[in-house]
């Protein structure tokens, strides 16, 4: 990335953490906030939402574009993964909010562009085991639902995040609910290592932006999509959205995921042109990402520890392959707002 | 820790990250550095050389006292390991040197004395394998030399010194030689980790303090030894310089070895009243921690990649048990200045 020629930019875009800290640390002498915003680039209107987000509520914002090697296996779609630098930058400079001090409009404030080497030293091999250098883990936050298909993901995640916090030092970070797992794991991090940048509250969590066609969850991979799949992509959200009724209707967890798993096999069965294939719907407290037992209801919920009056919200979530893409998605069931904020 | 009561002292012991930040936020917006000695206590003159280099570089000096769980085996000394919280305080203080700037005297500024639930929020098992939330660990830096027969112990190490880094945000932090491995590991991972407090080159590391007698490296565990265990404890340094000088008369990495164990040995034989065993005694490199050939002589050493003009320092270290006390120590050899500084 050093030797790539940067596309003419009206700001700063810094490909090193050194050349960041000096803008950084005028923004701290003039007493001024940094919002972040960290993305693998190849922006979307989830993206947008979180710098729309990070504009209101920080003088200034910043948003990363690093497609991080470590939070892929060597499986994955790492080399593939959208690279859309061009687009990105005007994409984000068209993000403009009224300022809340002031009558000026906001908008992005720098680009961090790092290169691999300057974000891992001693380099960085998709193989965990011949994996040089520091790692993050977090513990028992890392093996379910997200986890449990994509072992070290969260490791790669992890790490990485908390280099760009260390580099960035944001006054808030913004995540998206659509990877909500990775975020509460982040709030989880962020609280045990004692960051005070972003600290714990701070690290703020957004809904999940939808297409309004048929609510599939925005994300980078939807570009993989055939026109066939892009039809049935919807299926997911639509089958977690059949397991939230029956669940306001009373029934089991295990009633619940059953529906919601009809739903995708009838779609699966009408589909000749698109394979489909269900990862996974599952139900997991949001505090520790317990599997919630299958005879549970929203009522021995409610009485009980989860859900009811101050307790901590289900987080109902799934994933489903469309022939090579795997698309995730989730809805939190009982007080959103405790996490989402 | 936070029911205990604390013993009268004339700067302020934090308990609490929380308190402790506003008495940061005020040294900031004074622009004034802030030296950092992080301890588990049981000061000695080791520790206090640490707190002098500190005193002389930064205005102000904060030392932390902390008993880590996470760098303990389920069957290492945590219950045992040596508090004495009064007379810590009590010696912290009596350290004192001239300001550079002015006439004044300059100590201690401040204690951060955190409990087990302020730096575990989740608890902290010392059975790896229960554990649960935020871990560091540096990869193929913490399985060689004290990593071999400690396993755990480095991934302790760097998850509590990333957390304290955090809380304490030291300008500059101070860790003692006889560490080697373990202060090059931090600096490694602050390398990894993008920090900025301390930067890499502001980890310094301080030249090991040893008993005048008999040059035994002070550590809080030398307290465990009984007066026989004492008089032959100086041993392991002796052996370290007895392999130092056959590798500065040209003679191989094996030969040298063969030599220190054999003081080792020796000693061993006429010991009747305590039990000597011998851990190790190797030569790594410093950047990377392989282990030498034992072929490798200070010539090829210095013709090659290490020790040689501008090549990085071998770390010459070993580990030796007097009866149920682990004692260990180390000497740089070619240019320490490179790393002790």
């Amino acid at each position: 990335m050093s030797t790539m020629a940067l596309p003419p930019c009206p700001i700063p875009i810094f490909t090193t953490v050194a050349s960041y800290r000096e803008w950084r640390h005028k923004a701290r002498m003039q007493g001024k906030s940094v919002g972040f915003v960290p993305t693998m680039g190849a922006l979307h209107e989830g993206h947008l939402s979180l710098v729309r987000g990070s504009l209101a509520e920080n003088d200034l914002t910043v948003l990363s574009i690093f497609v991080n090697p470590a939070q892929f296996a060597p499986h994955e779609d790492l080399a593939t993964y959208p690279r859309t630098l061009e687009q990105d930058l005007r994409i984000l400079l068209e993000q403009k909010i009224q300022s809340p001090k002031s009558s000026e409009l906001r908008s992005a404030s720098a680009v961090f562009l790092p290169t691999v080497t300057e974000m891992y030293p001693l380099g960085i091999s998709q193989d965990v085991s011949s994996q040089k250098g520091t790692f993050v883990e977090v513990k028992d936050f890392s093996e379910q639902m997200e986890g449990k298909t994509r072992p070290t993901f969260f490791r790669g995640v992890a790490t990485v995040v908390t280099k760009l916090f260390n580099a960035i030092e944001p006054t808030n970070a913004y995540f998206g609910q659509k990877d909500i797992q990775q975020a509460l794991l982040l709030r989880r991090m962020v609280t045990d290592l004692l960051l005070s940048h972003p600290s714990p509250q701070n690290l703020r969590i957004i809904p999940t932006a939808r297409d309004p066609r048929d609510n599939l969850a925005l994300s980078s991979r939807n570009t993989y999509l055939s026109t066939e799949g892009r039809a049935v992509a919807g299926t997911l959200y639509k089958a977690l959205k059949t397991v939230q009724e029956a669940w306001e209707q009373g029934k089991t967890k295990a009633e619940c995921i059953k529906l919601g798993e009809k739903i995708i096999e009838e779609v699966k069965e009408k589909s000749d042109d698109v394979e489909i294939k269900l990862d996974y719907i599952e139900m997991n407290d949001s505090t520790d990402f317990e599997v919630l037992s299958d005879g549970l209801t929203k009522v021995s919920c409610s009485s009980g520890y989860r859900e009811g009056e101050g307790g901590s919200p289900i987080i109902l979530s799934g994933a489903m392959w469309v022939d090579k893409t795997r698309l995730i998605d989730n809805i939190l069931l009982g007080d959103s707002s405790q996490i989402v904020r």
